[in-house]
């Protein structure tokens, strides 16, 4: 008899962005009185940079003739990709990442849901709340998250991210084995100062803990004491994976890009408290369970390193990070607590609400989509995130429409 | 303490087209006489069609605009792909499988390696052999397999296919939960009958087993009775998972897209016996895992089901199937037995030595690579694979060259 994976049957609701979805079709079938604006999900709108579509249909022409078609990759990227990803991402900024610490890969969403196949399933798994769900969920497909009550996992510890401590939480008390992090945070758009990810790292280095950190909002970030990658940090070589995606960077969405660094130091331990290196094991991973992103793909993502792509990258972002201060500066002229959105496509408001109650709100009365906190945990239960990708003029309706709010 | 998942430990070598391309290296560093051919890698070699090139082209440039840009798309692929394979794929051969049972994804190498997560950790598992390294690699890697000795796993059921069946393994007498299966065989390049297949199903529904499908080269059947699909077989929609491929349909090696058929009825069961379904497992792993194929992908694979693109793909795999015929002559010609290569693009070749050695042989002394058979498996021992996708010069070439085995 084929038994199905009980761990199924632990997840709560279903996915947030299903369940928001779901919602606005309800509630487009009684005829809003005008078209509903997106403020929710965090979907860019913005078309692909010129240099990136130049780049891909050069490279859908070099499919077209036996003499330049390209079949199967490999399956970590072609070294043109991680080349120009080690040089612009990491070298430039001190960071001494490699070529061959890089993995391209479809998506951030795959790569940080799929990492923790490496790993024993009687670990001790940190998690921010709020925090992106995927996360939590692929932990609780693989039996580590335990039942859940009020909406937490028995078998996960929390790390609350209040206004107290600005959105960052300070590592536990306890010792715990992995740990997630985003900064630029989705949702709070909160950032971590490079003291804060300091702790971090001393922290997994003391525990022989595991970070992984998901910089996929990295591009967002303007302030210059910022860190941009975990390894601007010392030590963070053994004890982090990093996480970057092409999808907000450069509207890759829809045309699916990221990648993933392993360093070689980069260790877990045996149950016998051998350290194993996770360079390999990722790698074996990699070339087993997928096959390469498309190479038109990659040759658009080669596109975003040029002087042309880096150009069109930044007017891009400086465009959205325009939406975020106005969205930002309406909220709080409303009377809100908004943070985030200044290093950040998020903006993190705080409703005096709950915030599925807010989120039907500002859907029934002002047609306008926003993604209520609770979805992304017990923290985020009474705010709501705003997103900073769409038009000026859909920001600038929306915004005016929420005064209704108040 | 990060533990790491020690099952990685349990692997065997490295996977085999890694090996393969690592001898190579080594053989190309002593400068040998003549290029090399490589009829080994499963690799196509065509350009892509052209109703796909200028499909791709066309959302390329819709990439370019506001008005006509895609950001994330349905993980589970647009409505315009699933519509067109459950049109041309399974309704217009008899075969019931409606839109929303169709599952695009990135590879259908990602997907066989994927789908063993719906599943128990303790279930009984039967695997062909020789078989594609993948289904054996995952659930190794998922803790299933058990220890190797002389390269079989003691918790897996190994289905010898040999010239004895026709390379057809029969259900086995003990009951198992899931089994692998793969038509046109991936290496052997037998195909199964509809009476084969019907056993199967049959044997899947007397012990609540599930089968697998690999039908990756359903492309390459010319035979009017063999089955293209799992589900033209009565009771199949109950127990069958059906994996396809643009791979080796249209050379999509590079470009990337595959999808995955879950039916509505198709169940595993709870350890209480009660039946579940896994349409909305899937569902759910693939909206968490996954966030969709590039949206210029999706529209390539569509132009394949245009009455354009159905020629070119038709007049595609007539040139491999081609080769196939070539192949498959000349080393019979040569007195070897070789089997397939009439509905497949695999020729499988009885060497008369240790695969391993007439690799070596075949490299050393005709500069042509083939696939050694024991890398699939123990009873692949002694055959090599030959794989039809070439050039017809290659083909003819490496066929006059592989007459110095004899």
């Amino acid at each position: 008899m084929i038994l199905v994976n009980e761990n199924y049957s632990l997840l709560q609701s279903s996915y947030l962005f299903a369940e928001i979805a779901r919602r606005i079709r309800e509630y487009e079938s009684t005829n809003p009185p005008r078209k509903i604006i997106r403020m929710g999900i965090g979907d860019v709108t913005e078309p692909l940079p010129s240099a990136c579509i130049e780049a891909m249909h050069r490279a859908v022409d070099e499919m077209a003739s036996r003499d330049t078609f390209r079949g199967y990759g490999p399956e970590q990227g072609y070294a043109f990709l991680r080349e120009a990803i080690a040089e612009n991402d990491f070298r430039a900024r001190g960071a001494d990442i490699a070529p061959d610490e890089i993995f391209v890969s479809d998506g951030a969403k795959c790569d940080t849901a799929n990492i923790q196949e490496l790993f024993a399933r009687d670990i001790r798994i940190a998690i921010p709340d709020p925090v992106y769900p995927v996360y939590v969920d692929t932990n609780v497909m693989a039996g580590r998250a335990g039942p859940a009550t009020d909406g937490r996992y028995a078998g996960l510890v929390y790390l609350d991210s209040t206004a107290a401590n600005g959105f960052v939480p300070a590592p536990p008390a306890e010792p715990v084995d992995l740990v997630y992090l985003c900064f630029p945070n989705n949702p709070t758009g909160a950032t971590a100062t490079r003291e804060q990810l300091a702790a971090w790292v001393a922290y997994a280095r003391a525990n022989k803990a595991l970070i992984l950190f998901d910089a996929a909002y990295e591009a967002f970030i303007r302030d210059d004491a910022t860190p941009h990658s975990i390894y601007e940090i010392p030590g963070a070589r053994e004890c982090a994976i990093e996480f970057r995606s092409f999808s907000k960077t450069a509207g890759f969405t829809g045309t699916r890009c990221a990648f993933t660094v392993v360093p070689k130091e980069c260790r877990a331990f045996t149950a016998a408290g051998e350290a194993v290196p996770l360079h390999p094991l990722w790698m074996r991973r990699h070339t087993t369970k997928f096959n390469g992103v498309s190479y038109p793909v990659q040759r658009a993502a080669e596109a975003i390193y040029t002087p042309e792509g880096k150009a069109q990258v930044k007017s891009l972002i400086d465009f959205y990070l325009g939406n975020a201060a106005i969205v930002r500066d309406a909220m709080s002229r409303l009377g809100y607590e908004a943070t985030g959105g200044a290093n950040s496509p998020y903006i993190w408001v705080r409703t005096g609400m709950d915030s599925w109650k807010f989120f039907d709100k500002a859907l029934r009365e002002c047609q306008v989509v926003v993604t209520p906190g609770a979805g992304f945990g017990r923290s985020g239960e009474g705010y709501v995130r705003i997103s900073a990708f769409n038009s000026r003029a859909n920001v600038e309706e929306a915004m005016a429409r929420l005064s209704a709010t108040r």
